[in-house]
């Protein structure tokens, strides 16, 4: 243990996904049965040529693409960005209520970073994303779990219970990660209602919005023309468009938030890379067919999940959407071990319910996320295959 | 003002870079008197065509380039970094000692973090870097300024003087942003055997160690076999190959460090953009020689600045290195008044000595930092021309 260590990073979990991975150390996996590997929503291909195309041509050609940027990005991705969200969404969006980020992940922190500080709390719902916790625990913010109702939802009243004079913010994701829920614009409307009736920050991090499947906007909170007074979205372009690889992410918040959310990316980052702010503005001008064309398929992998998981006796589907089905398991073992054990005994890597909640919450042992975005129906349904072989062993 | 805010960012000044921009909004400047701006440290041209070509080819034909890789970075470039620095300063580093961030402010948060949290503090020597102090302002740690003795140069001594239980780290910056100053080799060992006595970190942020006019390696301190317990090291690759668009940096300390410091970066980047990692590398690879070159022509500049600023009545150079001078200037006005005022009298844009330390010390208001390798030897002439007729109006 290296010393001095900052004592709220011993508190501090290690990354789940870098932790799953160590579980497939020294383990080979049969050629006919290879590794199915669910830990991790990432898309595993590279972007459509067009859109590597318009990165090499900056790459070669364009003398800006190698320099510093502005703190808060790419003036035409933040107005590209305004001009279709408020097509989208119905409200009114300017640039100047739009920063880039280096990932989504880097936009949580510095929205999080913004609004509070060490001894503030954020009620967080489980099951959470875990990045979001980490944050929090390394910020010294205090978490305040939010167990979940019918349909892996949260309940805005028993929210409303949970605010105190230290609460700073609300965090929603929706599409979720990793129940897979999509919130109801109706369940949005309330959580921004009781947020600036306790004049705290919603933050709704829309990273798998691309990929919901309703039609049309997934909720009206940016008709309020006063949306920026408590709402925080948060963006990706990692999954949208498979640039995972490039970390380019967007807070929508209002511009006086923004100016003091620059402060931590002109310290933590200086500016997003500009590369990826390229291909992700060409993405958004370029690649809407395609896009939805990534979105049916993996609706249609989506639907492969729940039947699947629907026929497969003494599992239960909590919530599939987005990247992810979340179940529970019908194994003896609780879920860290039974995860452990399903890269022996199944070669498939998933991760348990107990990295998305807090390690009191006995639902933990009991539930597991699959990332199917990865893998394709006939993926699906092999993987399926070998969790109900899985089943009928003595 | 937005809220909730957490208090520590209100009490954390905005990015000086910014402020000095808003400098520059409304002022016309005259064709035959274009403004020369030395506020800020960045190459104003793109890498060399091998290294965008490098980038453009990645971009377009491997796939992995614009995927998810490992949080601490690309394995080849760690390597790299291992192997080079070995030879380098001829200590023992290995490839688990290394990690990639996006640029080196981010490496500084990141090893910032890893030491220190509310209440726990840092001795930064003055002039200091401002994102070093904004970071630790965000971060809630406090700042022990240390102000410098001849030459610009802290002393080991009146550091020691400084430390309490609550220090974490010292953090120095050689060759030094803002002062210009290249730290002689014995008082950085001074300062690794002070921080070891007390069992705290030695912070060497060495951005600028590529354009070090010392020949060889500019401090032992890898020398000793366990360099990792105390020592710290920040590189960056934006100033040395021209990636300022593409935040790449480096961490240099012990496995275990790095173990704690991937939690924040798994949460903050997930992992360093991939196309400014394999641009680093090629660079590392192939650009030597002309990285050499690249030395020379800033040596040259430094000398012109130094020779220049000698031959103004009342100016004083404290300092000349790296990218920078760090003078005394003879205007009756402080220095950020003056700042403001030289952009209209000069058409020149500097930052004051105020941005780089307390606003209780009376050191500021009397320097400048001058950003010089933006402009080369005739464009420093020409500055120093301005600078000269200044001071010659009644």
């Amino acid at each position: 243990m290296p010393q001095p260590l900052n004592a709220a990073f011993a508190a501090t979990s290690a990354p789940p996904v870098m932790e799953a991975r160590r579980w497939l150390e020294g383990v080979s996996f049969a050629p006919e049965r290879p590794l199915i590997n669910v830990s991790q929503a990432a898309p595993i291909d590279p972007p459509p040529e067009g859109l590597r195309a318009a990165i090499a041509e900056a790459a070669l050609s364009d003398p800006q693409a190698h320099l510093y940027g502005p703190v808060l990005g790419l003036p035409a991705l933040r107005a590209q960005i305004a001009q279709d969200w408020s097509a989208q969404y119905g409200g009114r969006i300017a640039p100047e209520q739009v920063a880039i980020t280096q990932g989504c992940n880097q936009a949580f922190c510095a929205a999080l970073a913004s609004l509070a500080g060490p001894g503030d709390a954020v009620i967080l719902p489980t099951p959470w994303y875990f990045n979001h916790k980490m944050w929090l625990d390394m910020a010294g913010v205090e978490t305040v779990p939010l167990a979940p109702g019918p349909g892996l939802l949260p309940d805005p009243e028993e929210a409303a219970a949970k605010i105190t004079a230290r609460t700073r913010a609300i965090v929603l994701v929706s599409p979720n990660n990793p129940g897979g829920v999509e919130y109801p614009a109706s369940l949005l409307r309330a959580f921004a209602d009781l947020a600036r009736r306790h004049k705290i920050a919603l933050i709704v991090d829309e990273t798998y919005r691309d990929f919901d499947s309703r039609d049309g906007a997934p909720h009206a909170l940016f008709d309020d023309p006063d949306w920026d007074e408590t709402l925080i979205q948060l963006y990706s372009f990692s999954k949208a468009y498979r640039l995972t690889g490039h970390r380019v992410g967007a807070i929508l918040s209002s511009a006086s938030r923004l100016a003091e959310i620059e402060k931590f990316l002109d310290t933590v980052a200086i500016c997003p890379n500009q590369l990826g702010q390229i291909g992700a503005l060409w993405g958004m001008r370029n690649l809407a067919e395609w896009r939805a064309g990534e979105r049916l398929e993996i609706l249609a992998r989506r639907a492969a999940m729940a039947e699947g998981i629907k026929a497969l006796a003494d599992w239960e589907l909590l919530g599939c959407g987005a990247y992810f089905a979340y179940v529970t398991h019908p194994d003896p073992r609780p879920a860290p071990e039974f995860a452990r054990a399903l890269v022996h005994e199944a070669a498939i890597l998933m991760l348990p319910g107990t990295m998305f909640m807090p390690e009191t919450d006995p639902a933990g042992a009991r539930q597991m996320r699959i990332a199917f975005a990865n893998i394709d129906t006939a993926g699906i349904a092999r993987m399926l295959a070998r969790l109900a072989a899985l089943r009928a062993k003595p």
